[in-house]
């Protein structure tokens, strides 16, 4: 591209394989790192290739490790009765910082999509079910997105576990997002919201 | 911060030295190459180590390259009797690009700043200085930035060059960007195309 270094060309090549930056960025990260942060992107370099090399599925709940039984499995103060089943690891992230939920996990890694030939082995699902038949499961929170994809595979799911005695199966609220103005929340949200109305008296 | 993986944790903190990315951005390209593009993450890891073990400045035109002498400088298809004196090489790239200089360059990495401790010697002035001396430089042409502290460097320069006999010594021409549209145009910009009109009729 620049002529200039076939190297300083290659690593502005490689830079673009991050979701969202394009050959302006990727130039400005390379030119950044050589000439003001040489110790940062070192250290970058190696925990990158550290993690890709030993950063692998959780054998029990599928997020992403070092070890092969991750933290929150190993966790004892955690609740292993609940398991919230999630499509993607970011979804982990933003339940833990809700500090909402002190269960288990299990991450999908994708929803049902046969067109892109993603089904039930891809998402790993006879180990959920197996963890529900073989485990002293209580509970299992579909916390899918809202999304035509996810709701189809959590009512896949729910369709394979419906029959076990005394499983509680659970998903997340629709409703009203906190802080949102009713003008502007769409239709399907507003009637998620009203056929999911509290009664105020009971709640005293 | 997710309180998963420490590698991960590790792994997000160290793509925060990249400029312009935060924690959010910074999780999402984690997760994307764990998920989705482990090659790319791998040969950017390693072109990344590389690059910064072997890339160092030309010792000729303070370019980034990994040999001692960059591919500008070696090529003698280029005029070796022009120099261009930018701030950084993102400049070259941005002049490489419009095709429209084939000279040698000089990457000062920075401009004078006597409030950040950035003097001549940072800047390798001497070097400069010295080229113009010991080579037959015929045209030294500043394009810095033009800002105030740009145009004081290019100002610095010019002040210690221009007694050497038969050097001629330009900036960059200061007008109406193409495209611009002269409302939208600053005042100082306006002034700068008025002084430095041109007689259409002595082009034909």
């Amino acid at each position: 591209m620049s002529n200039v270094s076939p190297l300083v060309d290659s690593l502005i090549e490689a830079f673009q394989c991050l979701p969202g930056v394009g050959p302006k960025s990727a130039q400005r990260m390379v030119l950044h790192l050589l000439e003001r942060n040489r110790t940062g992107g070192q250290s970058l370099a190696l925990i990158l290739g550290q993690a890709l090399e030993s950063v692998d599925k959780c054998s029990n709940c599928r997020i992403f490790t070092e070890s092969s039984t991750c933290q929150i499995c190993l966790n004892e103060k955690r609740n292993n009765k609940q398991i919230c089943v999630v499509e993607s690891v970011s979804d982990v992230f933003a339940i833990e910082q809700s500090n909402q939920f002190n269960g288990h996990y299990f991450i999908l890694h994708g929803h049902l999509s046969p067109i892109d030939d993603i089904g039930p082995d891809e998402l790993a699902l006879d180990k959920l079910f197996s963890r529900v038949k073989n485990e002293e499961i209580e509970e299992i929170i579909l916390a899918t997105n809202s999304s035509l994809e996810g709701e189809t595979t959590s009512h896949f799911i729910f369709d394979n576990i419906k029959d076990i005695p005394e499983l509680k199966v659970t998903k997340l609220a629709r409703g009203v997002p906190l802080g949102g103005e009713l003008e502007y929340v769409d239709r399907g949200t507003i009637m998620h919201a009203f056929t999911g109305r509290q009664d105020l008296r009971g709640k005293e």
